[in-house]
């Protein structure tokens, strides 16, 4: 955990971060997916259709699915959104403000799971579409980690930090909220804008402040 | 000026603004954009053209032209990209990281007329079209303002300060450089994906907090 101090010395926190002093966490940036419930799988796949695994996600248990689908809006489409296994309760879409804005949407920025008044959308594959009445948002930046990460970094479930990104669009992240199971492996997720944004990729990392 | 104290209270920022006890800084969201030399106005348009104007823009003397051109890159192309106007001395193309992406090129984050090393980049016009050997980049966001604002705000020309969001999605961005000129109107310049992460838009305010 870094001071208030360090965040206004960004060389000093990368010095201290190529020296080992900061505890750092790994970057995942989401594109666009969609997360479907067994019973949508059919619908748009066939009856029966099980979802087949394209790429193990860092995520344990997470896959990228070989299957995607199509999105469509009232302004436009984005083609080949990938589906992200194994399929769970309820079907959520995921996109950023920059693919609202070509699919002529306003999705609300949420938790994931958080999908009460959400926005509809329209989801076509190769053996069906669905009109989803809810349950497309901008995923709500934040970090995945075990109880064991919790520990280090003194934070709960739930608390909300700052995140610190040494890259050349240096931003600082406010808000960003620490979500502990044993299932996660440390990651600061966050959407292709806010990475295009502060020129982050997969292979950066980045410090958190505590506020409190 | 705000303080680092009130950098870490959003809500107490926010109230401020709303009291009028704070400065704020209107938000001007910049969409990809070519200026061109007149050189290359008339390689695009033809032999003596002129480009007309669209709509006038904030800062004076500067206006959005009715002429319109396609950027064409290794891995695709963007269609209809304003020209902004009047011609000046050198080309310059604006994208951010998103458009990057769909064109396939990587310019580099630069203040606007840093040109030398950045990215080449086709332009096509309905007269004819150039191969801009350098002369594509991500514009550094930055503040422009009056010398009458730089004595409020008690900053200078060049300075670097960081700007805070009340949005939605709140950000706080570092490295924010402030440039000075007369000529200027106040406004925050930020690209698209800047926008889109931080959820701002031209109806928005920001606060600076200065770091020295």
């Amino acid at each position: 955990m870094s001071t208030i101090k360090e965040i206004l010395e960004p060389n000093r926190v990368k010095s201290l971060i190529h020296e080992g002093g900061v505890k750092t966490i790994p970057v995942g940036v989401s594109a666009r997916h969609v997360h479907l419930s067994p019973e949508h799988v059919e619908v748009l796949f066939g009856t029966g259709y099980q979802l087949q695994i394209h790429k193990l996600l860092s995520q344990p248990g997470q896959f990228a699915a070989k299957e995607t689908v199509m999105l469509a809006g009232p302004k436009g489409v984005i083609d080949k959104v990938r589906i992200l296994g194994p399929a769970r309760g309820k079907t959520q879409v995921e996109v950023s403000l920059t693919d609202a804005h070509r699919l002529g949407v306003s999705p609300p920025v949420r938790d994931s799971g958080d999908l009460a008044g959400s926005s509809p959308i329209t989801l076509v594959g190769p053996n069906g579409s669905i009109y989803l009445h809810e349950g497309l948002i901008i995923a709500s930046r934040h970090i995945h980690m075990s109880q064991e990460d919790a520990l280090d970094f003194q934070v709960d479930d739930g608390d909300n930090v700052f995140v610190i990104c040494q890259s050349e669009r240096q931003i600082i992240f406010s808000n960003v909220k620490i979500r502990v199971s044993p299932n996660y492996r440390l990651e600061f997720h966050i959407d292709t804008d806010e990475a295009n944004a502060a020129k982050l990729t997969n292979d950066d990392n980045v410090v958190i402040l505590k506020t409190t």
